[in-house]
C-alpha cells in the first residue's frame, strides 16, 4: 500500500510519512467533484492541442493523449471507471488512469498547467453549462406564467396588501407580476454568465509559466469569450460561483413569495385555486389531507440556497492570495445550488401553467371586502374634496359597512350621502368590480387591456432573447 | 393630543382608539427614513408637474406647491424642520408640513399615487445616487492600486499559495489581482444600476391609478430609463437593494482579502510594506505597538454587510404580494450598507497608494524559500524528463535544502546532479528570481513587461468608464 | 489643534504624525459605545477600589477618582457631557475627563488594565443587564399567553398541517404551543447569562498585568460569578455575544411564525381573531384597510436578527488571538439586537393579551373541512381494521365529500356504510368536534381538561423562575 | 406501475391521479433520510411495545413486529434492503417492507402515532447520539490541547494584537486559550443536549392520538428525559436542530481561528511550529511546498456550517403550525453540519497533540519585537509615573528603537535615562522575557506557575464531567 502510495502521490518526492488515511479521506475531493469528470476532460484536450501546437507536445504524443482521454471518457460513462480517494481529486484520477493507459506521454499533459488553473477551468465549464439549462428552465416557466395571465385578462381576484384585502385586481395581473421578478433573475443570470466566461487556463499554479502557451487558442477552444487577465486572481478568484449563488438565492425568494402566495390560496378558506393531484401529496393519518407539498418544499428550498450563499461569502472572507486549500469547498455548494434551482424550476415550470382558478371565489372574495373604497374616495375628489378628506369620509362609510355587515355597493344611496351630500346616483358605476379594474388604464395598472399589452410585451421579450 | 392624533393620522377615518404611544413610535419610521427627504420632495414635484400636465392640478395649484416644498427643502436643509414621529414616515411629515404652508392644496400632491409607489420611487433615487458616489470611489481606489502596480512592476516578492512560498511574483502583478476583483465589482455595480434605474411611480397602492397619469412623463423627470411594467411588482419589488447588497457582499469580501494580506505584510516577521502613521493607531497599554486598524476595522466590516445580505433575504422570504409592513425593514440595512461601503472604499483609496513595499524584505523572502523549484523542474523537462518526475527529482532536492538550509540556487553544481545527472551550469540561470519572473511572459504572467502592459490596460478600460 | 492631539491621543508617543481626520471618524466608536458608559464607571469604580486595596492607590487617590467619576456620570446623565470623536472611544472620553477633573490622579486609573480588557467588562455588564430586561419581558408574554389559553381550552379551532384542515384543536393547546416556544427560549437566555458571567476584568492587554491585583475582589463587585481563566481569551472572546444572537435569532423566529398565524387570522378569509386598532394602523389610500402592522413589522424583524448572528460569526471567522480592531465591530449589531428583542418582546406582550378570537368562525372554520376524518379511521380500527385500511376508507368517504360539498358528519349512514357496511350510528359520536378533541385525552394532547392541566403547569413553570 | 402505486401510496385513497414521477423524486426524502433508519426501527419497537402494554397489540402481534423490523434492521446492515423513492421515506420504505415480511399486522404498527412525530422522535434520537460521538471527540481534543499546554508552561512566543507584537506570553497560555474556547463549546453542547432529550412520541399528526397511548412509557424506553408537553409543538419544533447548529458555527469559528493561527505560524516567515507531513499535502507544480491543508480546510468548513444555520433559520422563519412540507429540508443541513463537525473535531484532536513548536523561532521572535515595552512602563510607574506619562516615555524609546534597530534590553543604560533620567540598572531585569512572564502572576496570567495550575484546573473539568 505505501508503495503504492508513493507512486501515486503526484508530489510524494519532498514527504517523508504518507499522509495519515483518515486525513486522506478528510481532504480528498474526488467523491464530489468527479461531476466535473467531462469538463475536465474538455479542457485537458483543449490544453493538449494548444501544447502541440506551440510545439511542446508531438502530434503522435497529442494522439496518445486524445486517444487515451476518450478511453477515459468512456470508462466514466459506462461506470467502469475506478475512482479512488488516494488519488485526491478528478484530475488526479483520470492523469493517473490516462498514464496508466498511455504511459510516460500521459504524464507531459499536466506541462505548463497546475491543479489550481485546471480546477478554475473546470468549475468555469460546469457553471457556464448549467447556467444555460437554468436558463432554459426559467424561459420555460416565464413562458407557462404568461400563457396564464393572457388568459386571465379579466379574472378578477381581490389585490392584497398586508393581506387585507385592498382594490380588486385581475389575476392575469397578479400572474405577470410573477413575471417581472423572473424577468429581472433572467437578466442576473445573463450578467452573471457574461462576467464568468473568461478563461484562467494558463494561469498556472498561481504566476503563468514558462512554457510558451498560447491562451487565446484554448480560451477560443473551449468558448471563453478571452483569458483572464491576471494570473493570481485566476486561480484565486471565485466571485463567479458568489455571483451566481446570489442570483440563485433572489430566484428562490421570488419562488418562495410565489409558493406562500400558492400556499394561502389553496387553504379552505381562501379557495381561489386548484392545483392537479399530482403536485400534491397526502397524509399518512389525515385522509381527507391534500397537501400542497410542491410549493411548501420550494418555499423551504430558500433556506438551503441562502445557506450556500453565505457559506460561500464566508469561505472567501479574509483568504490572502492566491490559492488557498479552503477553496475546495467551494464546491459542494456550487453543485447543490445548481442542482436545488434547476429542480425547482421543473417543478414550478410544469406546475404553473396547470393552476386552475377558481375565479367564483377570487371575485366573492373581492366583492364583499371593500375593495373598491378607494374608487369611492376617488369619486369623491371627482366631485371637488380634497384627496385627505375623501379618504376620511370613505373611512367613516367602510366603518359603517364593518358594522352592518354592507360592502359599499350594497349601502342605500341615502346612507351614502349621509357620509357626503354630494354623492349621486352615479356612485354605484364606480363602485363595480369591472368599473374599479378598467378604470386604472395606464401602463402597469389592472385593466384588462393593460394586462393583455403587458402580456405581449413580455412574451416578446422572451421571443428576443 | 388626541385631537391632534385625529388630524394628524391621516388614515385615521376607520379608526375607534388611537395608535398605542409605543406602537406608534415601534411602527414609525421616519428617525431613519428622513435621509431621504431630497428624494421624496424630487419626486413630489415629478408628480406635481405631471398632475398639472394631465390636468389634475391647475396652475395655480402647482405653483403653490412648488413653493410650499422649497421651503420644506430649506427648513430641512436649515435644521429647523420639526420631525414627528407621530406622523410615521417621512412622506407624512413632508406632506403635514406642506399642508401646513400651503392649506387644503397640500392634500391635493397625494392624488394618484400612494406612499406604497412613493416610498419604492424614492428608495431608488437614493441608490442610485448612492451608487455613482461609489463608483467615484471605487475608481478612486482602482486608480491607486494601478498606479503603485505600474512603479512595482519589478518589485519581487514571493508568491504564496497556502501562505507557503511559492513562486517569485512581481507586487505590481499582485496588486494587479486585486485591481481585477474591483473590476468585476464595478461591472456588477453597474448592472445593478441599470437594471433598477425603471420608475415605480403611478403604481400607486398596488393597482395603478384611476386618474390620468403620465407615467412617461415622470419617469423622465427623475432620470428613470422608463417606467416599470407591473404596478403590484412595482410596490413589492425590493430586488434592487439585495442585487446592491449582494454586489457590497462580494465588494468587502474582496476588501477584507486585501486587508488580510495587510495586516499579514505588516507584521514584524513579513515586514513586506509600511503603512503611513495616520492610517495606524497605537496602543493604551503598549508603547510600541503601531496596528494596522485602517485593515482590520474594514476585514471586520465585511461581517457587518454580509449580515445586511442576509437580512434583506430573510425578509422578503414567502411574502405574498404586494407590499407589508416588513418592508419597513429594508431601509436600515441599505443605508448602513451604503455608508460602509462608502467609507471603506475612500480608506483604502486614501491608503493604498500611500503603501510603501520594502523591496528588499521581499525580495529575501523571495529568494530563502526555494520559490524557483518549479523553474527547476521547467527546466528538467526541458532535458527530457516528464512533469511528473521532474517534480519528483526537485521534490528531493527541495528536502535536501530544508535539511541542509540551502536554497536551490545555493547548492553545488555537483549536489543537484546528484538528483539528476544531466543538470548543467545553465541551470543557475532560470533559478534566479529575475529569471523566473521575467519567463512567465504570457498574457496574464508576472513577467515584468506583461505586468506593465496590464497596467495599461487596466487603466485605458477605466478611462473608458 | 495637532498640539491638542499630541495629549490627547494616549497612544500618540511613538508616532510622527497625526492620524488622518477621516481616518479618526473611521476608527472611532464613541458615537455608539458611548451606550456604555455606565457600565465604564462601574468597572472603573470596581478597578480603582480594587487598587487601592493592594496598595496601588492610596485612599486619597481612590476618594479622587471617586468623586470625579461621579462627576462624569452626573455630566454623561445631564447631557452636559461633550463627547468627543478625536478621544475614539467612551473609554478615552470618560478617562480624559476625569484627568481634566481632578489631574494627575486620574492618570493613574489606567494602572493594571488595558482598554482590551476593559471593552471586555463593559460588554459583559451591558448585555448582563440586557439579559434581565429581557427575561423580564419574555415572561411576561409568556404570562399574558397562559392566560389567555387558559381562557380558551375549549374554543375550537381547526388545526393545519401544510396550512390545510387537518384536525380540530383547542386554540389554547395552540396559544401553549407558542408557550413551549418562549419556554425553550428563556432556558437558551439563561444558560446565555450563566456562561458569560465571568470578569475579564484583570486580564489587561492581554497577558496580565505585572501589579498585584486581586481578580476576585473586581469580579465579586461587579456582580459576576468568578474571574475568567484565561487572559489570551478573555480579550479575544466574543462568544456571548454571538450566544446571545442565536438565542435572539431562534426568539425572533418563534415570533415570526406567531406572527405569521396573526396575519393569517386577521385576512377576511380566515377572520379567526380580531387585533385592537392600537397595534394595526391604516392605509394612505385605501380607507377600509385596517392593517396587522404590529405583527408584520415583528415578521420582518427576524431578517435583522439573523443577519446580525451572520455578522458576528462573520467577523470572528479566522481571526488570530488575541485582541484585532475588528473587533470593534462586534457592539452595533450587538445593541441592535438588544433593541429590537426588547421592542418586540414589548409589543407582543402587550398585544397577545389584547387578541380576540372569534370562536364561531374558528368553529365553523373546524366544521367543514373534514376535520374529524382522523376519528373515522380510529373508529374503523375500532372496528377491527387494520389503519392502513381504514384510512383508505375514509379517503374515499372524503373524496366523496369534496364532490358533493358535505362533511363527514352531515352523510348519511347509508352512504357511510357504503364505504364500509360496518359502519353504526355510533360513528356520528367520534365525528362532532368536541368528541374529536376530547378523545385526545392524554399528556400533551388537545382534550380540554389536559390543556387546562398544561396551563396549570405552564404557568407553575413561571412562578418558580 | 400504477397499481404498484395503489397499494403503496399509503395515502392514496383521496387522489385521482398518480403524482408526476419528477414530482416524486422531487418530493422524496428517502435518499438522505434513510440514515435514521435505526432510530425509526427503535422507535418503532419502543411504540409497539407501549401499544402491546395498554392492549392496542396482542402479545402474539407485537412479537411478530418485532421479528419483522429484526429481520428489515438486518437486511439494512446487509446493503440487501431495497430502498424505494416510491416510498418517499425511511418510515414508509420500512413499514411497507414490515407488512411484506410479516402481512397486516405491519399495518397496526401506525396505530395512534403519524409520521409528524415519527420523524421528530427519529432526528432527536439521531442527533442525541450524535452529540454523545462529538462530545467524546471535543473531549479528546481538550485533552491533547491541555497536555501540549502542561509541556509548554514555559515555552516564551510573542503575544499579539493586531497581529502586532504585543507582550511575550507562555506557548502554553495561548493554547490554553484555545482550550477554553473548547470548553465553551462543550458547555452549549450539553445545554443543548438536555434541552432537547424529550420525546415527542404521541403528538401523532399535531393534535394527539384517540388511543389510550402511554407516552412516559415510550419516552423513558427510548432514554428521553420526559415527552413533550404540547402536541402541536412537538411536531413543527426544530429548534434542537438550529441550537445544535449555533453551537456548531461557534465551535467551527474556534477552530478557523487556531487553524487561522496554524497556517500563519506555519509560514516561512513566522516559522513557530510544525506541522508532521500526514497532516499536510504538497503540490503537483511546485515540489518545494508543504501545505497546511487539513487546517485551511477546516478554516474553509466553517462556511458550510455558518451556512447551514442559516438555512434553517431561514427555513422555520414564519413557518405557520403545525407541520409544513418546508420541514423535509431540515435533515440534510443537519447531517451535514454533524459530518462536518466530527470530521474536524477528529482532525483538530490527531494534529494538536502534534504540533512540535520550535521554540528557539518563538523566543527570537519575541525577543526582537520590543514586547517587554509594557514592562518597561510599568517600571516607570514602579517609579512614580503615572501610566500615561510612563506610556509616553516608553513610546519614544521604542520609535528610537526603530530607528536605530536595537530592542529595549539592547540600549545602553545611558540611552533609556535620555529618556528618563531615573531609571537604573535593574530595569534590565524586567526586559528579560522571563522576568516579563513570570511578573504576570495572577489567575489567569501567563507566569508559569500560573499556566501550570491553570493546566491542572482545566484537567480537573474535564476529568469531573
Amino acid at each position: 500500500m505505501s508503495k503504492q502510495q508513493d507512486t501515486s502521490k503526484l508530489w510524494g518526492g519532498r514527504f517523508s510519512e504518507p499522509t495519515d488515511s483518515f486525513v486522506q479521506r478528510f481532504t480528498a475531493s474526488v467523491d464530489f467533484d468527479q461531476r466535473m469528470a467531462a469538463e475536465d476532460i474538455a479542457g485537458s484536450l483543449a490544453h493538449a492541442n494548444m501544447l502541440c501546437a506551440v510545439g511542446v507536445l508531438s502530434e503522435d504524443e497529442l494522439g496518445q493523449i486524445q486517444a487515451g482521454l476518450a478511453t477515459v471518457q468512456r470508462e466514466i460513462d459506462d461506470g467502469t471507471f475506478a475512482w479512488s480517494v488516494e488519488l485526491e481529486d478528478v484530475h488526479m484520477n483520470i492523469e493517473a488512469r490516462l498514464t496508466e493507459l498511455i504511459g510516460v506521454t500521459g504524464k507531459k499533459l499536466h506541462t505548463g498547467r497546475s491543479r489550481n488553473d485546471q480546477v478554475a477551468t473546470d468549475i468555469r465549464l460546469y457553471l457556464r453549462a448549467a447556467i444555460d439549462q437554468i436558463a432554459t428552465e426559467l424561459t420555460r416557466l416565464q413562458e407557462g406564467t404568461i400563457a396564464l395571465a393572457a388568459e386571465n385578462t379579466d379574472t378578477i381576484m381581490p389585490g392584497f396588501t398586508h393581506l387585507q384585502t385592498a382594490q380588486p385586481v385581475s389575476f392575469g395581473h397578479h400572474l405577470l407580476a410573477w413575471n417581472e421578478m423572473l424577468e429581472r433573475d433572467h437578466g442576473r443570470l445573463m450578467d452573471c454568465r457574461a462576467r464568468m466566461n473568461q478563461s484562467p487556463l494558463g494561469a498556472a499554479a498561481l504566476a503563468g509559466t514558462t512554457y510558451p502557451i498560447d491562451r487565446e487558442q484554448t480560451a477560443a477552444a473551449l468558448g471563453f469569450d478571452k483569458p483572464t487577465e491576471n494570473s493570481l486572481d485566476s486561480v484565486s478568484d471565485r466571485d463567479f460561483a458568489i455571483e451566481f449563488c446570489a442570483f440563485a438565492s433572489l430566484l428562490m425568494t421570488h419562488l418562495s413569495r410565489m409558493s406562500e402566495e400558492l400556499v394561502i390560496w389553496t387553504s379552505a378558506q381562501f379557495n381561489f385555486i386548484e392545483l392537479p393531484d399530482r403536485f400534491c401529496t397526502g397524509s399518512s393519518i389525515m385522509p381527507q389531507k391534500k397537501n400542497p407539498d410542491v410549493p411548501e418544499l420550494v418555499r423551504g428550498k430558500v433556506g438551503r440556497v441562502n445557506g450556500h450563499l453565505i457559506s460561500l461569502l464566508t469561505l472567501m472572507k479574509s483568504q490572502p492570495l492566491a490559492y488557498n486549500k479552503d477553496n475546495q469547498e467551494d464546491k459542494e455548494p456550487l453543485f447543490d445550488t445548481v442542482d436545488t434551482v434547476l429542480d425547482c424550476l421543473r417543478a414550478f415550470a410544469d406546475m404553473v401553467p396547470a393552476i386552475k382558478p377558481r375565479a367564483q371565489q377570487m371575485r366573492e372574495a373581492a366583492r364583499s371586502g371593500f375593495s373598491t373604497a378607494t374608487d369611492l374616495a376617488d369619486y369623491l375628489v371627482g366631485l371637488g374634496l380634497p384627496f385627505r378628506d375623501a379618504h376620511e369620509v370613505v373611512g367613516k362609510a367602510v366603518a359603517h359597512g364593518v358594522e352592518t355587515g354592507l360592502d359599499l355597493a350594497e349601502m342605500e344611496l341615502a346612507t351614502l350621502q349621509g357620509f357626503c351630500p354630494d354623492i349621486g346616483e352615479d356612485v354605484f358605476e364606480v363602485l363595480t368590480l369591472e368599473g374599479s379594474i378598467s378604470a386604472r388604464d395606464h401602463l402597469g395598472g389592472t385593466a384588462p387591456n393593460q394586462v393583455a399589452a403587458a402580456a405581449r410585451r413580455a412574451r416578446e421579450r422572451l421571443q428576443s432573447r
